[in-house]
């Protein structure tokens, strides 16, 4: 594994979510393996579970992490090629990029979308600059259009259930939550194109007309604007808003109906819960959902560390 | 030793202090307990000496710190039972520290008082939910009412010159100095019960009429508004601000003539000065108090990583 | 060596400068010499290359690096001797600086200039108090009139290309470059100790009139208004922006003909084009320049570590 951008880098799946289960197991079993490497995590946005996740499990394999929040250290790039930088950016990426892959053996990137220019977005502008200018594997901590680590541990978790399922392939559902604000697309775009890629599940995504997702990462999965119909016979729900893809980056309209509740639950079976967090709780569902055994959404965030120590583990494996 | 968050917690005193002197000693001799353990620091608000005394404390006994400066990365907590997060609040307690619970082995918080609702700070509002959520150990870095690693540091200091001493028990004297902004009570309520508690000292606390503490921290303590009758013989003075409690929060009245002068020590007992830090000199003490040789305050400062080694070693010792 | 401030601390330039080409040989040669040792790592303003670097070189020496960023945690300090503290600074230096001498082996310290108080700017003012109070090595990361670390990476970058060099002295060129906001002198009066006192190389200085800097650091050097005569035959031409000594911290006529060019570069011996990061591309010099194969500044950036570890190392075996 060279970079971990996104599904087409995971390479096989299965694989990914073993070595991630015998990390839970053992967490240290690999400490030799980044012994004297480190990996640098820059954030252009904040994060709580995503850099302390992916923190740990450096930690776990011997790496040094360094942790980097651009924003707090007024440190503002620039991207745009040509730029006569008179303005607020500090630095070309051309010049940041190269320096961080001089400085670290890794290099873990969070940006996110501008949720106005759809193009720059879809094409991964920002974090395809890192991958172009440091010239070392880049591991994705959520970019403009996909979340991979989240995802990863999406799959982990449902994993462990299937032993459970008694159907060959069980029923998940992703669908759409209302919010206060307008959200990208990514943890949605990615659990639709990694759910597709493991191909053990039967996938269905419901949601309010105009809240389409793109159909790159959505092809093959059943989509519904009838939440009823989506949640029935449902073996595992994940709840998430995102904003429209259609009218880039709007909140078409926030139906506060679509919250899940626990009575729109009962036709489901006996539903296991997930969301990414962090949650609204009583916007996009309802305390007595999340405090139910049937919440998953603590393991979910505990895996986090189990997914990113097995793509950093099989990083590190394949440096030159 | 399960949490520490109070002199409830401490066990047996004296025990603590002498783990903490052997530490100062031998800083690197327990480095096999905390091998391969995690312990999280998370701040709602800023810190100096806690944050780098407890992360050296925890280095020393090799276990890794992670910091987590909850303000600059824009995670604002909700605590309220069955919200409606459609505010600023962008994750409930309930879902956060169980998954810091996962992610670490001890956590470290610091909370404050909001000074406005008297009865959540008094019912520790704010740390309780961390210690009920997280399903860990819990160490107090400062709450809304005590700061017991400042109020352990305390005793450590004034247990170094007890052999000094020729009295059975020396004269320790709390004294409420002005401030320019209202300040928590709970540095002076914490080194109340601490002192009350560890049973060494003859213990007076002197503060204008209207900065009366809560009795529960206090009783034990002689208490009077006259500071030159309390600085009388006085072998330690503890010189801290605090707003009132009885008109929660408010400045009763700065009398800069409360400020610790040389002069009115000289009834002292050649009194040695003690102060949390940070002090605003020539307003709660003068230079010529802060810069003499009577001044141990580096040396309580210094003392911080010690206790808090004390502390977390006893946890480490009793971890499940 | 006990501190490293400036070039007069660095004892043989030389011996520094081989020193570091061996840890860039082998990072991890010298890790016992740091086991069990803590630097504290102060910026008084924001930070990416001197931060990362230092821990870097830190950590490949086996000490434990602790990152302290004053500003974000609203720790705004005291200079002022005698100050009457109830304004809004929070601690003085005479209480701080001593603590951080109890926590810490080493203390790297980065402050700035005000650009608005010459003599106490020129007279480091802050980071003399560091050095005053805190009792331990202190380590500039740069201050308000040097960047020492930054002038040991330059003669350790032209160093490099000395052997492909035919003439006894390569001539080394300083050129002034617009800017969008008044900087410090720092990175320009450091370079010019530094090559000065190294003394390998033909150091010409050129820039706008009212830009001449202190005479104390360009003594030796050749300095000329005229950017054409200066670049003729440079073999090393290093490119930054300052603001004036003389009206202190003011811009006096931001020149944009004072560009660096490809065109202006032709009449050079193909010099290499050098700069301490961030740049404002097409201001201070233009995109041709810097992505041209003659452009050296990420060599430069990455040997930042290089000279760290150099210097860290030094101040290490001659620990007390």
């Amino acid at each position: 594994m060279t970079n971990f951008l996104s599904v087409k880098d995971a390479g096989n799946i299965n694989e990914l979510i073993s070595s991630a289960n015998n990390f839970r197991i053992n967490p240290f079993s690999q400490q030799s393996l980044g012994r004297g490497k480190r990996i640098g995590l820059i954030f252009l946005n904040p994060s709580l579970r995503t850099r302390l996740s992916t923190q740990i499990a450096a930690q776990n394999l011997g790496m040094e992490p360094v942790v980097f929040n651009a924003s707090q250290d007024g440190w503002s790039l620039e991207f745009e090629e040509g730029a006569i930088m008179n303005g607020t950016s500090v630095e070309h990426i051309k010049d940041a990029a190269p320096i961080l892959g001089r400085y670290f053996d890794i290099l873990g990137v969070r940006t996110f979308p501008s949720l106005k220019n759809k193009e720059e977005d879809y094409n991964e502008y920002v974090l395809n600059q890192f991958v172009k200018y440091s010239g070392i594997p880049v591991v994705s901590l959520e970019s403009a259009t996909v979340h991979p680590l989240q995802s990863l541990t999406d799959v982990i978790t449902i994993n462990d259930y299937l032993p459970l399922q008694t159907k060959m392939k069980p029923k998940v559902v992703l669908t759409w939550a209302p919010h206060v604000k307008p959200l990208p697309q990514c943890v949605a775009n990615s659990f639709c194109e990694w759910i597709n890629a493991w191909d053990k599940c039967d996938f269905t995504i419901t949601h309010p007309a105009g809240y389409e997702l793109d159909k790159n990462f959505t092809k093959g999965a059943h989509v519904t604007n009838s939440q009823a119909q989506a949640l029935k016979d449902a073996d595992f729900v994940y709840v998430k808003n995102w904003s429209s893809y259609r009218d880039y980056g709007k909140i078409e309209d926030n139906d506060v109906n679509w919250m899940l509740t626990k009575e729109k639950l009962s036709p489901s079976n006996n539903a296991k819960i997930m969301h990414c967090l962090p949650v609204r709780r009583n916007v996009e569902l309802s305390d007595e959902v999340l405090d139910s055994p049937n919440s998953i959404v603590t393991e979910q965030a505990s895996n986090r560390v189990w997914a990113a120590q097995s793509v950093l583990a099989q990083i590190l494996k394949d440096l030159p």
